[in-house]
């Protein structure tokens, strides 16, 4: 399984993505499913995946194969990030389609799902959800985030966390503990997570990144921290006791 | 789609459930899925359904059919808690089997999910999950909790908060909340809310037990109070600025 989460905020693009990749519970691996592309002074994109493994890597490579041999449209040249949407969602059919041309058999599934973002010059910064059919959406303003893979355990986190203006260092850290709270209750959702932050109408300075270990002390110190406030706030919250008739 | 839970601790037994059914985006009707049946001096017993509503209500019907015939086994003459675990996952797998002989066809899905709990004098209280094949397990010492229906958007809050010896109120308000988180997120899961608890080695005094509505004053300030929480658990979390290499 996979998750991934990306947030479109007035101050930039957050992208979160776990690492682990599973076909049985033997078969346990890790691998990054956050790719990232930019061209300095024009465009700088991220994209994350979800789905069929073999799917996503065949993608992946095309994005690469394109780009090497400038095809027509490719990762540099598309003018816009809509585009680029498009070419994803095209792309990730036909690889699907490659390998169940007969529609799903028992127990293959190649679907596979993207979240795609952020910003080539001239234009405001985008994100976009594509779908296993190759169609795309934008966030909404009142929820402005996407996920993919294993998305209901850090979901209402983000429901209640999240708004366009949230600042950039709240909206990491919730990615944070959306990303922890779901490795906490699904074991095929695993580290390392990656985490980075597309400045809106950056093209030449770096961007914040960051791969967490395990055993990052930064992230056992935020999940230490995060368990005792919840429990700080649950002993904050008002008594429910008065509604008790006692029937 | 539906959403209980139940938690199994020292001072006794929590229940909680919402009451929307819904068949269709244009058929959602409200039903309670808590169902309770006590002796007084004898047994407290409380049981919570999730699944297809043809097959709960018949199952309902055949507990109470039973009881009012007397029947060899029933509500009132089972000796174990296990032994009504037992028989409630066997009229339900006889209800899903009348309904659905050959298996499921397209969109028509008989299975339904219990949560079976209470005391019967001179034995300690028992949760038991009733999985749609009819057979049941209690839950761990780590995780005593168990959830149907809807269950992973609440989950992470249950694993974060509880144990064995948290105190009911804690209990009580951590289920709100999950509960609460899993209505933001789904619209199929809705008030009233039943929220009810067993005291462990009650028999014969009154056990605590509410309905909230949609409306209901305390659920809504507990609703703002927890946001309010929550985004200041944010704003203590310590800063994760260190770990960014700016690449």
């Amino acid at each position: 399984m996979t998750y991934c989460l990306a947030m479109k905020l007035d101050e930039g693009l957050v992208f979160c993505s776990d690492s682990r990749t599973n076909a049985g519970a033997d078969r346990v691996s890790a691998f990054s499913k956050m790719h990232r592309f930019s061209l300095p002074d024009d465009r700088q994109i991220a994209l994350l995946s979800s789905g069929n493994l073999g799917t996503t890597q065949a993608v992946i490579e095309a994005l690469e194969r394109d780009m090497r041999e400038a095809a027509d449209i490719n990762l540099a040249s598309a003018p816009y990030v809509s585009d680029l949407a498009d070419y994803v969602g095209r792309l990730s059919r036909d690889m699907q389609n490659k390998y169940a041309p007969e529609g799903e058999e028992a127990g293959f599934n190649a679907e596979a799902s993207f979240i795609l973002g952020g910003q080539i010059k001239g234009a405001p910064q985008e994100l976009y959800l594509i779908y296993p059919e190759g169609n795309h959406i934008h966030p909404s303003e009142r929820f402005p985030f996407f996920q993919i893979g294993e998305t209901k355990y850090g979901r209402p986190i983000l429901d209640r966390i999240v708004a366009h203006d949230t600042p950039r260092e709240i909206a990491m850290r919730c990615a944070l503990v959306s990303m922890d709270s779901t490795m906490r209750s699904n074991a095929t959702v695993g580290p390392p997570i990656e985490l980075l932050f597309l400045r809106a109408d950056n093209f030449s300075e770096p961007n914040p990144y960051h791969s967490f270990e395990a055993t990052d002390p930064t992230l056992l110190k935020m999940r230490a921290a995060w368990n005792e406030e919840i429990v700080a706030a649950f002993n904050n919250l008002p008594s429910i006791a008065e509604v008790f008739s006692e029937d």
